[in-house]
This record gives structure tokens, sequence and C-alpha cells, in this order.
């Protein structure tokens, strides 16, 4: 079911990109935040996964929407919304956080941007955030603005990003650190550029203002992109699996805590500080969890798309858990899976069982995250 | 671009008629709250159009996704979210309301149902209103428990679909007034049925509880349903902008408030009641608006897919606003569209021009809704 059409209409948002990724021979789209985000283009998985490696891509990632908190209660109301203490946050600085509702349960897992000491934004996943965000101040009558900004994220990601993103924008492109950001000029036009993006090959996210002018920053990467034989991209499944980088509705839901995330070290609900779901957090660490997210490298041939997670069992049959994201790995030789497993099987190197959901049964091992 | 394939995986979740849309042969897909909702089988949309005016069909509108709020403030909650009355809503109700937020932006217009007297569902559009419900109840401190049940509606729809329903569930069916519901037991299982569905053809919405017999419910409805020619379907365009059902994301978005979605008659602002955005709606009403939602009759051959807006013109080539959804009617042998039409351009009758995204500028007219 995997190319079945998806219908286009004005309520899946367009980007500034959409018609360079068309231009660009994309074939399959998703839809995150209410916006397009491209799955597909000419090339296979495996050559993606191959090139992403050893060159540089360009990615529309615009559906990473921002929620811009701005006012003098912003850090307040962002400090309420996730069990990680970000008092210590510099201004250019990017943290990833959890964010929890009163029952510790995940509603998403952004990147928290601090521009000044009253202005953030939350480049996040899959769910509405703007309305919890929103919902959260007016009900706590905090000093604040919650707004979505036309900022569309572009990716760069590869090895040869640095020297791209150079050829773009200058030296001063070296001199961000891994997660911090600073602002260059494109167009007259002020860009806030981070060192950081969804796959482990390095790169960065152009946080892109101007909507119309979205054509000339792609076309502007793509020439100098050339001599680095850039390719228009996206997050890549194959990579993604084995890094353990996880997707929000796919590895984990609102049903699940930071904790079964493997999110613990995001959590320091110990300290002084306040924020939604601290208590039911405290509870959960104190009575342990009954499952938690691994890696699995299992055999056989290359698995079937994993439309619907394929279920994984103990050597003797027992349902342990389930694989909600897998693919063949062509540089391992085997398949590699993300799974959320049960604790008295989720020891690393226990052996398993996974149903591909094509009637055949293979044999596979825990691992860590990211798959060794 | 409409047959750009859309990527499965567990984030864009499948309902439990999935297998059953399947196996019915479905063709597209959208997205809508995180859930796939079927977009086309193997008729086009005129054939489906004539079919569902004459006979009966199916429809999973899972993604109707039901925000569940309970407890001694849930009447206090709903309240605040909407500026429709409620207070008179009886038990065995619906309601259609729009939900605001502080600066009256349309956050999503569902259909309120009233279970008891501390339980409504709000039955929604395209976007997160459980974080909206659930950020206000926790800042306001409200005794109220916010979940989304495991319930699935499931439509029956077009002028067959009482008879249908009569043979499944009996003649109590007969006894549900339009916008109201009842209780039916299916395989043990009480079942909320309402007279109600995203068309204009008559029906019913069974709000389904027990994923894993979702293709029972299906199969019954199926089998049950092939003396009145029953088809597997979805919500028709065609009839929708005939219909003038809009569409969140659409034709409206949070940029606008209720008035330019012609909600007035759901704005109650001058009772007594109190709710969020109360006092911005107040001075919108007051101030006027400067634009508002119409239908638009256009010429020429059928128009190719509405999947970027159409931009519409005045006879002397100033934009005047942009059809959102827009299709051709084999009835009326016209193009119709669904628009948001700037205050100086919208009296009924007006003179329009309409570019189709095609390099093709068609002469049209400004009319009521429904489209006459």
């Amino acid at each position: 079911m995997s190319d079945t059409g998806l219908q286009m209409s004005r309520r899946i948002r367009r980007t500034p990109f959409t018609d360079s990724v068309e231009n660009s021979g994309v074939t399959g789209f998703t839809v995150v935040n209410h916006m397009l985000l491209p799955k597909s283009f000419s090339y296979t998985v495996e050559e993606d996964y191959w090139h992403l490696r050893e060159n540089v891509q360009i990615w529309d990632v615009s559906c990473q929407r921002q929620v811009e908190i701005y006012g003098s209660d912003a850090e307040l109301l962002v400090q309420k919304m996730t069990p990680r203490y970000i008092g210590s946050l510099e201004i250019g600085q990017c943290l990833y956080i959890p964010i929890i509702d009163e029952n510790a349960g995940m509603i998403n897992d952004p990147v928290l941007l601090k521009l000044n000491e009253n202005k953030y934004w939350l480049s996040i996943a899959d769910s509405d955030v703007l309305l919890w965000a929103k919902g959260l101040a007016i009900g706590f009558n905090l000093d604040v603005k919650i707004t979505e900004p036309k900022v569309y994220p572009l990716a760069i990601q590869g090895p040869m990003s640095e020297d791209l993103m150079v050829e773009v924008f200058g030296n001063k492109i070296k001199l961000i650190k891994f997660f911090n950001f600073e602002m260059f000029e494109f167009l007259g036009v002020n860009q806030l550029i981070a060192r950081s993006g969804y796959s482990k090959q390095g790169g960065f996210e152009i946080y892109f203002r101007g909507f119309e002018h979205g054509h000339k920053i792609w076309d502007t990467l793509w020439k100098a992109g050339q001599k680095y034989n850039i390719r228009a991209g996206c997050p890549n499944l194959i990579e993604r699996v084995e890094a353990g980088l996880l997707s929000y509705g796919n590895e984990f839901t609102q049903e699940n805590n930071p904790y079964e995330c493997n999110l613990d070290k995001f959590c320091s609900n110990e300290s002084e500080h306040e924020f939604i779901g601290k208590s039911a957090l405290s509870k959960i660490k104190l009575e342990g969890i009954s499952k938690k997210i691994r890696g699995i490298i299992f055999d056989g041939d290359p698995c079937p798309p994993c439309s619907k997670p394929f279920p994984v069992f103990s050597k003797d049959k027992v349902k342990i858990g389930q694989i909600t994201s897998g693919i063949y790995s062509p540089r391992l030789k085997r398949n590699v899976g993300l799974s959320m497993i049960q604790r008295n099987y989720w020891s690393i190197g226990s052996e398993i069982l996974v149903n591909t959901n094509d009637n055949i049964t293979r044999k596979g091992l825990i691992t860590e995250l990211p798959i060794p």
C-alpha cells in the first residue's frame, strides 16, 4: 500500500520548497503537522542512504513547524512544558526537550531554540504543540504571545554539508557549534542557521524566512552543491533506524512516558523546577517501567515496508512487543528495527522472533541504540 | 500531483476499517488527525457523486476523532471553548460548534455530543483539540479527564441509508431525529448511532467501539447493503462543494474568525456566558469583517484538481480572494468552488474571474451557499 496516492488540498499545506521538490522528481510524500514532507525521490532508499553518507543532500523539512513563545513569561511556560531543566540554556543554543502531559505521556519531542531572553522557538514533531502551549498560557494567565511564525526549515545533511554551506554563507559557518545557531543574511533577510538535523551524518538546518523566495535559496544551494554531488532527499529510514533517531507517532505516542523512550537523561525531575507531569513522572521512576524502546537486528531477505508494526515474540512465542520502524540495512546486511519491548525480554542480546506481516517469522536479537 | 504516493507508517494511523477499505479497492488516502481517510476508490468522483445521491455508501471516517471531556467541570470547559451557547443541549443531542482561540481565530469546528451531564464528545476536524482542551483544563485547574476514546466513526450516507440501517439495527433507527443519537447493541457492545454525516444526502454515523471487530460491522452492513447497491465511498468533493460544507484547513484556518466563515448564527456572544475569545469576537462584530466565504460558479471545461488554491480576480483584474475547494459539477454543468472573498466584491451575482492554475482564466459569478 506504500504507493497509494495522497490527495492534495490546501489543508495539506505546501511549503516554500514544494515546487523545487516536485521539479527534483519527488515520488512520494507524507504529512507532518498538516504539511507536506517528501518521502522518496527517483532513487531507492538504499541508494539515497549511501549517497547521504558520502555526499550532501538538501531536505525540505518545513513541516518541522516552529511554535514561537514570546513574552515576559516565555521561559516560565517552556519550563512548565518539559521535565528537562532549561534555565541554563543560553541565547543561540538548541536543546532537545521531551514535552509531557499531566500523566507524563509524551506530547512531542521538539528542539528548543532560545532566540532571546523572552523568545523561544519549539521546532516540533507531529502534534499541535501550538494548541497545547496556548491552552496552558490562557489557563495560567501568562504574559506570552504564541504563534506559528512564517519559518520553514531546510536541512543540508551529509559529510559535505559544511563545505557547501561555507560556499554559500561564508567561513562563519564553521564557527557554529553542534546544536548552536547563528544569524546569516540571504537576500537581505536575516536567516537563522543551526548545526543540527535529523541524521547522524552532520549538517545544518536553515530556518528559512521568506516564503516566496524559497526557490532562490534552493537554487543557490543546488547550484553550489553540484561539485559536491548534491541530491534532493529526505530523512532516510535506513540511516534513521540504524542511528536510533525516534519519530513521534511511530516509536512512541502519548501513551508512552519519557523513560520508556530512553529519555531518562532529559528528565531532571529531582531538581527544584516545576513542570506539568512532575509527580506522575516521579511515580513512574519509583515504580519502574514495563517496556522500553530497543533496537532489533533480524534475519532473512529484506523485509517488506513496515506500514503496520511487526509483532515481536520471545523464543517461546510470547508476544513481547512490536517493531514500529523496520527496514533492510545494506551496510549490516541484516534487517534493523526500532521496537518497544517488554521488561522481561529487553536485555541486550536476547533472542527474539519477528513476524514481518508477510507470513514469515525471522530470528533476531535485541540491541542497544544506536544499532551497533 | 494528486497521485503522488503516500508513504505509510504507524504515525499515519490505520483504522478498524482500513483492511476493508483496501479490500474495496481504495486508490487514494489523505491524512486527518494523524489517521488515514480514504479519498478515492475505483470509480470517478463524478460516478460516486451520482451514486451517493441515489443509493447508499459506507465511509470510513474514523479520522473524526473524539475528544472526550468527562468530569464535574465538563460543561464549564466545553462552554469556555465555544461562542455557541451549550447550556440548553440535552443528553442524546449533537450540536455543531465553532471552537475559537483568544483572538477569535478558528481552532476547529466539531460536532459536540452530550453523553450525560458530565460527559461530552467533540467529533473533530483536523487539529489536535485534545491538546487545546487539556492545556486549558490544566491551566484553569478544572475537574475533568480528557481522553481520545477508542471510538471510530463509520458513516452510512445516501437516500437508502435509513432502509439499510433498519435492516441491521431494527426499526428503532427511524426514531433518531436529525442531529440526535441513540444507543444500539452490536456483538454485545453498545454503539452510539447519530443521524448525521458530512453530506446533504441523509444518513447516519456509527461511533464504533471495538477496533478488532471493525471488519464484522463493515461486512454486516456490506452484505445487507447489496440490495441497495451499496458502495465503499468517502466524502464526495462535488457534493460537499455544492452543499457548502466547509473543511477546516481548506476553507478556513486559525487566521479566520467565525463571521468570515458564515458561522454568525453559532456565535451567541451577546449572551451571559463566558468563553475564550469573547471580547475579540465582539470587537470583530462591531468593526465588521473584510472577507467572507462564498460560493462561486465558473465557466469552461472541467477545472484541474484544486491542489493549490485558485486565485480569484475582479473584472478589472484586482485579486479579491481565492477558491480553496473547486471541482466540476456534472449536475450544474459548470465548475463550482468555495472561496474566501473580499468585502467589496462578495455581493451575490458579482462577476469575477478565476485562474485555475492551468493558465486559463475563466468567468464566474459569486453565489450563496449552498450553491443554488
